[in-house]
């Protein structure tokens, strides 16, 4: 049976994804070789992360003075790379911390350069997005994540700033039109919305680059694998094989248009049904949901354990909240058809009526 | 058709863990789930990568003085990641320089502290491993590389040394007995020998860690991994799932001693042909061929393309040599069949009547 997924990341993928890349492993094309076993300098695959770069390029409508890098090591080492690239040990940059993520981002960044925390919702365990802050002319970039896959929250409009903006998009990239171009930087493991676990899609403007004075390792160097056309080492071939097959399933879908529109849908129905059912309890503040991951308690522990153990005899999988928080989570990515949130609802509506 | 697959790297794997991979991209172990779809802290992926963990340590032969981490990134994130970890701005390490592996890892480890390069053999296009020369007592470590991939040497007996010893195995990792306890720190891309590309394993002896005053990054730090218990943060799932695959594989078959076993079989036929043969030259010193990557030249640069084409026709892969040295290369790695070398070996010898 298959199941219902609700993972938060690694997570649910179309199934014409899984089919195709199944099929690759075996023989990729029919040239009678696996996807596995190609090297990444032939011509197989250099087509493939070519047309993976320019169609990230393509969804997110941006131009020639962006470029797109397929890296390994996942956000937690963008956390890294980013300060590495930008942050001078004597210059400072402004973080947005609305989750466990930032908080990550800012622990790392420390070790580079100054960091102002410039907003931090920490005071309400990050259950809202704090949108209005000024932040010192003099910083290097902003930084935020524009949604907290832990907490359930996420930035609904771009944050407005004349600094450099980066942005960790981790889960919910490609799920919804967003100003891309407003952006220096983004990054987002693929896990989520735009693949396997392996692999990390960096979208960089090149105009931010090479104006530290830092001797950074070459293979932490954007710059290095801009000029080596995204090739500078072995890639994971693999995972980046996995991403092309899954935005291509996003423009065949129509979009990042199409995308939000179906999250809205997956989200309405099921904060709605939140929203009515007194036995659970939404987290976080209305007008900062999270479209991709939706956070909810029930009244006590007990009835917790026992809709995640019924939950759990349905088939649907990933439940639980983040080890962190704690509570219920149900994460409802690009590839979640609206029948996995229907009868997440149904569930939910008649655990309501049996134990509210 | 299949084809006879001499890539370098990414390159061939057992036809089983092909067909066992891609059974697990629609449907991992029958939970209803592919395995690019679960989570990395489900129990379903913490015991693949425990039992890939242990299964490293078995099939080396390692106590519980060492620890096994699969990190992303590819050995060239090794050379960043080793000095980081180990060599202080003001202390020194041990490099020998066997190849373009080598010096990359120079490269690297001069960004973080003092190196010694105790051993080159540039003076000849490294084409042999020079095995003497003395190592300062001071340095706190010696760095080899046990296979060069693009040159054709490798090492044959481990280096003698009081000090800690690392080893670059990337392409010789598991494709015969060594007396790895012997070294301090071990690590390997898996897209050789031990898997697909995505994931690099990495031994650790752990008395050789927090060692240095360094500020290091957590997801640099090999500290943090182990006490992470290798999930410090998302795995490429996949890839790891494809190594421990490749790993139950290589311990059905009968483990290193038959990995070392089939490899002589298939380099001796192939090094004894190109011997006879006078079309062809072998570039290296005899007593430092490698089992794994046969390194060899034409009389001319027309007989090369001719030779490279034929080899194309017959459905041979992979045989022109590294970009940065020319001529030919046919690796052999643990999954080749004998079968294959017979065919390049036949083309050689008919080759050679035609144009000898």
């Amino acid at each position: 049976m298959k199941k219902h997924n609700f993972n938060s990341g690694p997570s649910i993928l179309p199934q014409e994804v899984l089919q195709q890349a199944s099929e690759a492993v075996l023989d990729f094309n029919g040239i009678g070789l696996s996807i596995l076993e190609i090297g990444h300098r032939t011509s197989w695959f250099v087509e493939v992360i070519n047309e993976a770069r320019a169609l990230v390029k393509e969804l997110m409508q941006l131009g020639e003075d962006y470029d797109v890098l397929f890296l390994q090591g996942g956000a937690t080492t963008q956390f890294m790379q980013v300060p590495l690239n930008l942050l001078d040990k004597d210059a400072a940059a402004a973080y947005c911390v609305n989750g466990i993520w930032g908080d990550k981002a800012v622990k790392e960044a420390k070790i580079f350069g100054n960091v102002n925390v410039v907003s931090s919702t920490k005071d309400k365990n990050h259950s809202y997005i704090q949108k209005d802050f000024s932040v010192p002319s003099d910083n290097v970039y902003l930084h935020y994540t524009s949604n907290n896959t832990v907490e359930g929250t996420q930035w609904h409009t771009t944050p407005n700033t004349n600094l450099p903006l980066i942005a960790d998009m981790s889960s919910d990239i490609f799920s919804r039109p967003v100003d891309f171009s407003k952006h220096s930087l983004i990054y987002a493991g693929a896990q989520k919305n735009a693949g396997a676990a392996g692999v990390t899609i960096v979208v960089v403007k090149k105009d931010i680059l090479g104006k530290t004075n830092r001797n950074i390792s070459p293979i932490m160097d954007y710059r290095k694998h801009i000029e080596a056309d995204a090739l500078l080492n072995t890639p994971p071939v693999f995972a980046v094989y996995v991403s092309i097959l899954t935005l291509r399933w996003i423009k065949k879908e129509g979009g990042l248009v199409e995308m939000e529109k179906r999250a809205k849908e997956r989200a309405d129905l099921l904060y709605s049904t939140l929203d009515s059912l007194p036995v659970f309890a939404p987290i976080v503040a209305k007008k900062d949901r999270s479209l991709m991951n939706a956070t909810f308690t029930t009244h006590n522990k007990e009835l917790e354990n026992l809709f995640l153990e019924e939950c759990k005899q349905q088939g649907m999988i990933g439940v639980k909240g983040h080890r962190s928080v704690g509570g219920l989570r149900v994460s409802m990515y690009n590839a979640m058809p609206i029948s996995s949130v229907q009868a997440l609802v149904d569930l939910m509506i008649d655990f309501n009526r049996r134990n509210g």
